[in-house]
């Protein structure tokens, strides 16, 4: 029972947390994963490639799938939608795969709501709001206004940190991967409700 | 803050499921580990000791304690009080280890109730009531009687399995021992609600 149904691990943390690195290392070191793809009707960037950063879509076609009930969460953020297609992540816990969640405080809230019995959550932050600002700074990536915006999400989604089954201080990647590889390991092994109560109806019989 | 703070692992399972065989790995695999003993009014069998096996106290003392609010939990069965003394645990998570109890549904829920954020429970059972009869009786150790009473016991707590974080359906030793090492090395990364709230206090500030 406990090997072959699929289970899911929810990943939150703001932009400069470590979040992708150690998102890196669960794949490495979980065989049969599958990490859900966001669906998205903001514009590409730069060396962002459809079906592997985001599905892009138009807002049209983003409007029919909530039409359809086609997600599994969808939000509107800084003028764009972003959501996450049910159907691919129902077939890989069918194949019994561990599902990788990239997601937002909001975002996980919703998969925990309707996914909970098999689901283990995880927020990645730095030790201290300076060391979020100084690597955001040093990545050169993003304009002042954007850093800004990053730092202000940053402080509402940790204070929402404690609704998460674990925390991972990422102060040194090592050490943080060592901890996040022990959460995933750990994650593999939940199993849903109706599945447990399956076995135990059989027990007696058997 | 992962490392250093205490947590709890709480297992339940029938006599006869593996449960002694699968704590004694995880003693073995979690070094800064304190395993709880319970205090009970029956007598003590051949060749259990005092402050190993059990604390074996009186009624009078047994009931004293209770007045004083030193259980976690306690419960009258058979005949006999049993109970777990908070004073231990509190002082092993204290000093930060992960405080390991072998006690039956009831007194899991009474240990999730009260300590809630930094408890994870596992259930650990056979993979039949058949197994579990022939396990029983192959021991040799047990009169029919008893036998038929753990029976009994066992189903009534397999039906309240689904209440558990994790299942461990003992088969085979070695793969169940994989299954609850992992386990208890993400249960040892739990972190009181308190403890995260003080980090996100400071974390803005820092």
């Amino acid at each position: 029972m406990n090997t072959n149904s699929g289970a899911i691990l929810v990943l939150s943390g703001p932009s400069g947390s470590g979040k992708s690195s150690l998102i890196g290392v669960i794949k490495e070191h979980i065989g049969d994963h599958y990490f859900s793809i966001s669906s998205t009707t903001r514009a590409a960037r730069d060396g962002e490639i459809d079906g592997v950063h985001y599905h892009f879509l138009d807002e049209k076609r983003f409007k029919q799938e909530i039409e359809d009930d086609q997600f599994l969460e969808y939000a509107f953020v800084h003028g764009n939608y972003y959501g996450t297609s049910i159907a691919p992540v129902k077939q890989a816990l069918k194949d019994g795969k561990l599902v990788i969640f990239d997601i937002d405080v909001q975002g996980a809230d919703a998969v925990k709501h309707r996914m909970g019995d098999i689901t283990t959550s995880v927020f990645i932050t730095t030790p201290s709001l300076s060391t979020l600002k100084k690597r955001l700074s040093s990545r050169g990536t993003d304009a002042q206004d954007v850093i800004d915006r990053r730092l202000e999400m940053a402080c509402r989604e940790i204070s929402r940190m404690s609704e998460y089954d674990y925390i991972v201080i990422n102060d040194d990647l090592d050490h943080a991967a060592k901890i996040i590889i022990r959460v995933a390991l750990a994650a593999r092994l939940k199993v849903p409700t109706l599945q447990i109560n399956e076995f135990v109806q059989q027990w007696e019989q058997s």
